[in-house]
């Protein structure tokens, strides 16, 4: 059987995978951007991911290939396929989370419900845009973005003049996303993880708290959920995964409306933040579900262990020190918290790490899992 | 803070270290005996642990020594301490899990309740004590013993005549221990970490069986149990830990008569087979909990996950091609079951790796777990 899994990319999610990766007994291998990363346990190779050859070589090394992140050039995805390697979620699927306007033309085309969006390649029809939202839009890059970053709200056209100016220096005809600003009561997540034989499995939809953009807080399930919501979520992310052929993990990022409908805002074609409290929350956690996946492997139990788990990021951490150092402060503060750190350096928003509460009582919970995040040294 | 770990071994203990470590950020590095050892992905070093050199060049690499077996000699345990490393735990506890007269020894002066027991020398002396319990005796050997090894049931003196033999050629004076067979109703072990600093935390007891010497199951918590038996049982870990100034986990492994008392069977002074359960089953795993302590970190919250947690090793495995290659089956077939699998090559009787269930019905709960075991091969 297979079981040689090549990860590119050497961040936390292919840190994360670790685990799984040794308590199921497969072989994982990481090809990491750079030495010391956050995955360099597994670190087998280190180098440019934007370099076919190196690509190419790593991917000799083991029976299927993933992902840490969506930045891998497709050019480079096809040919790892064109020779004979299995890539998991392959060029097909994954450019659809490469390239926010072909994932927008495609969900379109699947009638799945989203903001109303336009492709916008000048001043002049962002504005229209905007004139006939309310006077404002948010726009987005077509790639490239993460964690807030190539997102903006903007009220006049004239605010996204340096993002055209840098479209037209690249001289592609690329186009920037413009969306409607939506009316949203909060933001929810649906993960589902897909096998390439097309089996696939649903977790609990999650509600995510983000705060500049970036995921702050994971409550699983989502508290008080209509189960409308829910069979709607699941609906949509099903078939999002059976259409565009997505393999391995994918997250669906959702507006709930005030009016009670979902609207798909983002997605993620790897294990994703709003998944990290399955680690300890879930019988199978989204890492360990990924490498099932994509190893075409009967997927896992994606049931819950407890009422409610709560997931907080760490962000940024200590301000002098290493993360490690407030354990003797925070571990006897909060002795049922799980507690995962990155092994990455503090720095101001930096996602260093995690923690996990879960039991009975929602606001127990929350509170055992926010005071152990700020005894981390956590910004927010 | 100290957060680089050495473990001198590279079997599955070692190996399950490995996820705690990631998750919490500590820098684990393993001293294996061989290239692929079970713990291959965190092994730093490659020799032999009875080579003071090698144990000492390994330890300049860490900020604390632990282990995966208590094999390592006591002469070079003391040199690492005289050479100022830390070592958890250390030769003055070490030496009770080494050596099962001096464990006899100094349980009893602790009055710990243990079978009758003498230090045997030659077979006149094993004879008078088979006559006075029965005519029969278990005789062990006192050191190197483990999963059944070294361990044998007689009925005459001259049953154990080989090993009288072997430790004449020694030349070292030493002696065999002769214990009472015990009429037990079932055996328990009681899990217990400590900390050099002084507090510990006991983890549920359980229920264990062991077939031919070896573990086969463990039921966590051992079921229907008197409230009297599971003070005592915490009372006895309590008092060898603090008094033998164990750090890290140490396991006791009980008998419980028929007539409701607890007798000490053996001690291990690491993470132990019977605390397996205690990844997927409790707040804290045994191997987070071992990381914690020998770093004097404060002890996790050590309570159940699920009502009933089953633990079932895989023992051989299938009799073709590795474990991993029965998944498609067995993975199918329970969703739900935990699979733990070491990077061991299936042999018959060899621990290739275990599976943990858990739930709110005990039939249910055993039932799935055996069925993957039987799934991934298992022997029994």
């Amino acid at each position: 059987m297979n079981s040689r899994i090549g990860v590119i990319g050497g961040g936390q999610l292919a840190r994360m995978m670790i685990p799984a990766a040794v308590n199921l007994g497969l072989d994982l291998s990481v090809l990491a951007e750079t030495e010391g990363s956050s995955a360099r346990l597994a670190a087998t190779a280190v180098g440019d991911y934007h370099d076919a050859e190196t690509v190419l070589r790593f991917a000799e090394t083991v029976d299927v290939i993933t992902f840490d992140h969506e930045h891998v050039p497709e050019m480079i995805l096809r040919q790892l396929v064109a020779a004979g390697h299995l890539v998991q979620p392959g060029p097909d699927a994954l450019r659809f989370a490469q390239d926010k306007l072909e994932m927008r033309r495609r969900l379109g085309e699947l009638g799945i419900p989203m903001p109303d969006w336009a492709a916008v390649t000048t001043e002049d029809e962002l504005q229209d845009f905007i004139d006939d939202h309310n006077g404002e839009a948010v726009i987005k890059t077509a790639r490239g973005g993460y964690d807030g970053k190539g997102v903006r709200l903007v009220r006049a056209a004239a605010e996204a003049a340096d993002w055209f100016r840098v479209l037209n220096e690249d001289g592609n005809g690329g186009a920037l996303l413009a969306e409607e600003r939506v009316d949203f009561r909060r933001e929810l997540a649906q993960l589902i993880a897909r096998r390439p034989s097309g089996p696939s499995a649903l977790w609990p939809v999650v509600e995510t708290v983000q705060k500049g953009g970036v995921c702050s807080e994971v409550f699983a399930p989502a508290p008080g959920t209509n189960p409308r919501v829910l069979e709607l979520a699941a609906r949509i992310a099903t078939t999002i995964a059976d259409e565009l052929g997505v393999t391995g993990v994918m997250a669906v990022e959702l507006f709930e409306t005030t009016d009670d409908r979902l609207l798909v805002n983002e997605l993620a074609m790897r294990p994703h933040n709003s998944g990290h409290w399955s680690i300890d929350g879930s019988v199978t956690s989204q890492f360990e579900q990924h490498l099932r996946a994509v190893l075409d492997l009967p997927l896992g139990d994606t049931g819950v262990r407890a009422p409610h788990t709560v997931m907080v990021n760490v962000l940024g951490g200590p301000t002098e020190g290493e993360i490690v150092d407030q354990y003797p402060h925070a571990l006897a503060d909060q002795p049922g918290v799980k507690v995962h750190t990155y092994g990455k350096s503090p720095r101001p928003g930096r996602k260093v790490g995690h923690v996990t509460a879960f039991g009975d009582d929602l606001d127990d919970v929350v509170f055992r899992a926010r005071a152990a995040a700020a005894l981390l040294g956590s910004d927010l």
